[in-house]
C-alpha cells in the first residue's frame, strides 16, 4: 500500500502521494482502471477484480463471500483517476518549468 | 456543479478545481460528508440522501427507483476528501508562503 509505485511525483509534492495511493488497484496496484466497489466497500479495477472472482468468490482484501454480480461500477472514482493525473502532470509541469534553464545556443 | 463554492483555492491551482467538484454533493454542494453510493453510481452525502429519499424513492440525479437499502459506502471517496482536503491547505500554504514578506520591525 506505501509502495513508491509513481516516483516521478517531485518531493515538494509528497502531499499528493496519499491521493496517488488510494487511487491505486490493490492487485495490480496501477490507477484503477473501470473501478468496480464490492458489497464491503473495496475497489478495483473491472478485469483485476473479475479474474480474481473467477478463481475465488471472495473480496481479496477482506474476504467477504461475493460475486460479480455484486459488483457495482464506482463511475466517480474513474473521474477522479483522470483529473488526478492531469493535476500531477500540471504541477510537477510546474515544477520542472521552474529552475533555470542553461541556453544550448 | 461548475459553482465556485471553494473560491479560495489559489488562481495558479486552478487544476484542482475538478477534483474539487467531483469531491462534492450534488445535494449540499459541501464535500461528500459519508459518502453513499446508488445503484446507478451517484454519490451523496449519507445524511442528504436519506433526507431526499425519505420524501421520494428515487435517485436525484438521474431519477432511478431505488430504497435506502441499495445504498451502499463509498469509504475511498470520504478518504480522498480528508486527503484532498490537506493537500488544498498545503499548496494554499505554499502559495501564500512564496511572496516576500516586508518586516513588521
Ligand atoms: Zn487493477
Ligand atoms: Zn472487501
Ligand atoms: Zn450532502
Ligand atoms: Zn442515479
Amino acid at each position: 500500500m506505501a509502495l513508491p509505485l509513481h516516483p516521478d511525483l517531485p518531493p515538494d509534492l509528497a502531499c499528493l502521494k496519499n491521493i496517488d495511493a488510494l487511487l491505486q488497484c490493490p492487485i495490480c496496484f496501477d490507477f484503477l482502471d473501470i473501478s468496480m466497489m464490492t458489497k464491503c466497500s473495496h475497489n478495483f479495477c473491472s478485469l483485476c477484480i473479475r479474474k480474481f472472482l473467477s478463481y475465488k468468490l471472495q473480496c481479496p482484501i477482506c474476504n467477504m463471500q461475493m460475486t460479480e454480480q455484486d459488483l457495482r461500477n464506482n463511475r466517480l472514482l474513474d473521474e477522479l483517476v483522470v483529473n488526478f493525473k492531469a493535476v500531477r502532470q500540471q504541477l510537477s509541469k510546474a515544477n520542472f518549468d521552474s529552475p533555470p534553464i542553461s541556453p544550448r545556443t
